[in-house]
């Protein structure tokens, strides 16, 4: 079997399983969730014996210890699975809930029901905890899914596969509703990416070269996330007494995440007061300053260039700028932002209610950490990845974000007359 | 200026308005709409003379009667234009609306923002109506709109677009909110396709392979209707008296429209009580009948082959399936049919409820006929298409199809501990 042919098969039978999973009982899809949490917790030496496989692997191959770290199944990140299975196992199920159900004029009824969007495909890096995560979501969204995790986690991956299977079977669910890619041919990803007859919809995980490629060549809608190029803005009005903990917590809580602030920008008026003090505790923390030249009269710092404004740097570096206005900072972070999060601080009413409807991001906050960008803190439970697109989905992508809806319409025998 | 810079520039202005548009007020807007209505009825003359040279050019092209017949702005037409302008200022205004405010255990309170998607693209075929009609939904959920229709209606649609300028003038919009795209070059609708950066979201309106070509080659999303291969059940417990108006408002009602019956299902045991009966009404209203073997040794009528199962007639042909159970006709709406619209005529609960959540179509009814299957029946006041998609929209798509939501996040100085 080819590799179009193995994959065909697994899309042939991602949408069969698809059907299935659309229509069966909330029960049914936590206990297979509940069973999978079991058959890890019972598989641990297996797991990571396949997952020594990889790092053995790995390191002969030269990733770079970050990329082995990833890469780890430690009993912390098993545990960590286990714990994630059993909180989507608890969350609520979207899948058949009516809402907006009114009647007409006409004297039909409609409402909007909740449905699985039907079958997706999950491609991320070699992390195998993501395959845990994804697997979940989307099972409990009632989708069938296909995951190609990176080929530097394919035994580990495989073994988790079984620990899935083991949990379907227990829970009387298609073995295929979830299926892992085992073979690593890169052809692979390029068959799931083009095969609409089969797959709804595309989530990539990973850096953002992964996503645009794959965004550039699916021939199936792409829930992706692009670049968190996140801000916050210190208004002429803004209490410092909160800007400093905020400005701080959204740099420096971690680093490595899209929801971290990049840029900060500060009304010029309150930059004298205000930037000595931020130099200060940023230095604290060991963050690299780039101001603009305004920054620069004010604090040691380095240049920022205008390449700055566009970086997520995802590290220990923050770039400042200071504003001559609030439309300046506005216009700044809809120019140079990636409509991921910003948040403004001020106490005035009229700025923080313009902040709130002129910022296009996905998340726009008021006197707020941007740290707080993230589907646990928004409620949604658990999240599959933050949206930077418009269409369907944008910001925390939770389970209703797995789902779409269709129109139910009842009459008693009503025709339309004209 | 070459083919790709022109677009470019309307690309770039569309963007440019649709930062404004984002922001302004709904009497503004509405102020527009009843302006461009006010510039349509006082500029009839010159536009029945810019609709007569394409008339004649389309004439002499050979353009089918059919499509002289759509290309044609009689006042009748003219008339239709003002009043949807009209309704649609009449229409709330999703954009800016939030919901789903509430409080989170760490303080923060979130909620969601309605907001316009930004630049819409409108492909359309050379009904020039469809220019005034796309305009005014786009314009009304705060987007910037660039119109690519036909080019046999470009003398019309140029007009059109002066109409639309004075509106925009009158209330004081940028008059790039609403571009016609004034060139006839094939070239045109490709660059507008794959402008990402400039345009949010494509809207084609036109024949299956129209919008299979633009879905093909877009590097934007598409909001797509492919075809409208609707059906009708007769269920083994239906009540023939509401199954009858039913099946023949389904047909009938109109040929042309996406939310026709094309195939009627009867279950086998209803089958030699109605299907006399519907053979005769369908013959007095001169519809051609296709029938499986079952209903061809009940009924005179022609024979239907695997491929009528597939078939959008958009004719008064109908193909007949007698089926074995619910479940086989379950499963042929869902094999066969194309996800727009199906209805059931059953009297029994367990199959009505059985029915609403199996059928994988975009409006599943029960005891209604197809036809309901509308934006205006559906109360979204007027739509821009019926999405045949899962991803963003379903079924008819309304204001609210064009715009996105944002997070909300109001805090007090918060920021996320760990």
């Amino acid at each position: 079997m080819n590799v179009s042919e193995y994959m065909t098969k697994l899309g042939q039978q991602a949408r069969d399983a698809s059907r299935h999973l659309a229509n069966c009982e909330t029960a049914q899809k936590n206990s297979a969730l509940v069973a999978m949490a079991q058959a890890i917790d019972e598989s641990r030496e297996q797991l990571k014996q396949a997952n020594q496989l990889d790092l053995d692997a790995g390191e002969a191959k030269g990733l770079t210890p970050a990329m082995l770290d990833r890469l780890a199944l430690t009993d912390a990140r098993i545990d960590s699975m286990i714990e994630g299975l059993k909180q989507v196992a608890g969350l609520a199920d979207p899948v058949g809930g009516i809402t907006e159900m009114e009647y007409r004029p006409s004297g039909i009824q409609i409402g909007k029901m909740r449905v699985p969007l039907g079958v997706i495909g999950i491609i991320y890096e070699s992390r195998p905890n993501v395959t845990i995560e994804a697997a979940s979501l989307c099972l409990k969204s009632g989708n069938a899914v296909i995951l190609r995790g990176g080929s530097e986690a394919i035994h580990s991956n495989t073994a988790l596969a079984l620990c899935i299977r083991t949990g379907l079977d227990a829970a009387m669910l298609p073995a295929t509703s979830v299926q892992v890619v085992e073979i690593t041919d890169r052809e692979a990803v390029h068959q799931l990416i083009t095969m609409p007859e089969f797959v709804d919809v595309i989530v990539p995980r990973g850096g953002k070269s992964l996503i645009e490629r794959i965004s550039a060549d699916a021939k199936v809608p792409v829930i992706k996330h692009l670049d968190g190029n996140c801000h916050v803005y210190i208004d002429i009005d803004a209490d410092l007494d909160k800007a400093y903990p905020i400005a701080v917590n959204a740099k420096t809580r971690r680093y490595g995440v899209c929801n971290a602030m990049e840029t900060l920008l500060v009304h010029v008026d309150k930059a004298q007061e205000c930037l000595p003090i931020l130099a200060r505790l940023f230095s604290e923390k060991g963050v690299e300053l780039r101001g603009c030249e305004l920054t620069q009269d004010l604090i040691d710092c380095n240049a920022a260039t205008e390449e700055d404004w566009f970086l997520e740097y995802i590290a220990p570096v923050l770039a400042i700028k200071v504003v001559e206005s609030f439309d300046a900072a506005v216009a700044h972070i809809n120019q140079y932002g990636s409509h991921h999060t910003d948040s403004i601080v001020t106490e005035n009413y009229t700025s923080a209610r313009k902040f709130l409807r002129a910022v296009d991001s996905s998340s726009v906050m008021i006197n707020t950490s941007t740290a707080f960008a993230d589907g646990f803190e928004y409620g949604l439970g658990a999240e599959i990845g933050i949206s930077t697109d418009k269409l369907h989905a944008r910001g925390p992508v939770g389970l209703i974000g797995l789902t779409s809806q269709k129109y139910v319409v009842f009459g008693d025998g009503h025709i339309r007359e004209s």
